[in-house]
């Protein structure tokens, strides 16, 4: 049964017996007008992301569980890189009438399974007929004390929670597969690149999990996720600090994996990690001598620029070229 | 400047600067990954509702900043039918790329005046280039004792806050005039109707101002906004209490501006008003012989069906044939 043929109502029952998930801080879930929550004594964070087909994603190139799963994570990023704690979550669906039943039930799977791996729930959402697919969430969640992107003073160490350029390269493999690879099914590959190095790249970029920041929201000073790319969200958490940054291209912690699938592309590795996008992975900042559990890369300094050090030479970064309207 | 010739650092910096609101509330708002707020000691009420182009709406009928003041509205209409007062609201825009920067100004402007009118600020949100114009608007408000959809009783008096099938009606006369009607600068259209009685038909469909529930946060035992229509918004208020009703038609309160276009467009006024939908009244319950300052239209039956009482005579509301899917 396609969607136009189910009708709204239907739908909208369907998803409330799917997600009723009940909880003590619900007091109404899914069904009023308004969803009713009671609050903890914290301070709340509000952020929403949206995905839309044709510019974030294709599905000549992604499933639908795929984006379910991603628009979640995407939005749980940005509470992490305050450093808390995502809850609650509102939905809005745009998708063409045509869309079948499998895909829409595939795309709330990839929705839910992210909902239990990040301990949230799904209280609110709206669904609409659409010429292409448009999905947007809204992630509520807590911090006792938020990290911003401002708090980065000189002489603080700028730090990454894991492997940069995974995702880009990922994305760069996928279209030369060109076709969706459904790893929530468990599908494999078989490629001259071997399928151990394809498939945490490739799950990266389609299955991106993104990490607690856990002990890090009470030693950085700073904290922004890198979605855009290592240099651009380096240059956004700088200038919101007022501050400049030197970073040692030789400290980027890069996976085997990507530098054996970008050598088997032609492609830069360098490139992949600092422009690439979608790592997810958390940027901070932390004063000096403080002992943290991830990647030293470089250092924020009082020049109110970001320098990149390489093999001995240094270039500034410039956010030219990096303007793009996604 | 068109869309896609700004880019999207410049517009986001835009938005921050048009949408600064400082208050004491808001620790953080627009610019960082999270939006920072410390909320109230009262529940916290989360709603989110999207309008799409081509389903919802179509340009060919209306302005941009008619659907800037609307989106923002209807999510209005969903916190004041819980008895709560909004607060924060995020947005996600998908524009098309070649959407003109005045008709991007006139959407924000359209906003920007819902937020003064219903003392709301923006907070968050996110924006995209697209196939076609979706914008989705998410938020959060609160209440101390939220009104739910299921508290009537049998007994209870069923009331109305305002008229019925003015924005039905006023969208028909928009089909006639076959294209956009700037009520916001001041344009008038001369019609054999005459504009006085147009003019509001036209506002309650094209600038929809939704009502603060005030006192009847205190009194209503159920509460709902009429969204879709009198009959299926009641029918739901009466699912959810496990509750039936009868609606006394005559009782219905209609206005004269509307009887006089309804003749005028050769339709039944009561259609209007009960199938209508979109007028955003608050449809709600209370305990009899309370004083209310509303419409008595019916009341709150134990029979589990809703029966309309016409002339005399009396039929059952049936869901069929009201299932939609926008």
């Amino acid at each position: 049964m396609r969607l136009n043929e189910r009708g709204e109502l239907s739908l909208l029952k369907e998803i409330q017996k799917r997600f009723k998930g009940r909880a003590k801080d619900i007091a109404t879930g899914i069904g009023d007008d308004c969803a009713v929550v009671i609050p903890r004594k914290e301070k709340l964070l509000l952020t929403t992301d949206m995905m839309v087909e044709g510019v974030h994603f294709d599905f000549a190139f992604t499933t639908h569980f795929q984006i379910g799963f991603k628009i979640i994570s995407v939005n749980v990023s940005d509470i992490f890189a305050m450093g808390g704690t995502p809850r609650f979550v509102l939905l809005d669906i745009a998708a063409p009438e045509d869309t079948d039943e499998d895909s829409l039930d595939s795309l709330f799977e990839g929705m839910e399974k992210a909902f239990r791996h990040y301990h949230i729930t799904l209280v609110g959402g709206d669904l609409s007929a659409s010429e292409s697919f448009v999905v947007s969430a809204t992630l509520i969640g807590y911090a006792k004390k938020p990290v911003l992107r401002s708090g980065a003073r000189p002489g603080d160490g700028i730090y990454i929670t894991g492997n940069l350029g995974d995702s880009a390269c990922g994305l760069e493999l996928l279209k030369r597969i060109k076709r969706p690879v459904s790893l929530e099914t468990g599908e494999k590959i078989h490629t001259p690149l071997g399928w151990s190095t394809m498939e945490p790249l490739l799950r990266r970029h389609l299955l991106t999990e993104v990490k607690k920041p856990g002990k890090l929201a009470g030693i950085a000073t700073a904290m922004i996720d890198v979605s855009d790319g290592l240099f651009i969200d380096l240059y956004r958490l700088c200038e919101e600090s007022r501050v400049g940054a030197r970073i040692c291209m030789k400290q980027l912690p890069l996976s085997i994996q990507m530098r054996k699938a970008a050598s088997f592309l032609g492609r830069e590795p360098d490139v992949f990690a600092t422009s690439g996008g979608e790592d997810y992975e958390l940027l901070f900042t932390a004063p000096p001598r403080r002992r943290v559990n991830a990647a030293c890369i470089g250092e924020i300094t009082d020049s109110e620029r970001v320098i990149v050090e390489r093999d001995g030479s240094e270039r500034p970064f410039s956010l030219e070229g990096y303007q793009h309207w996604h």
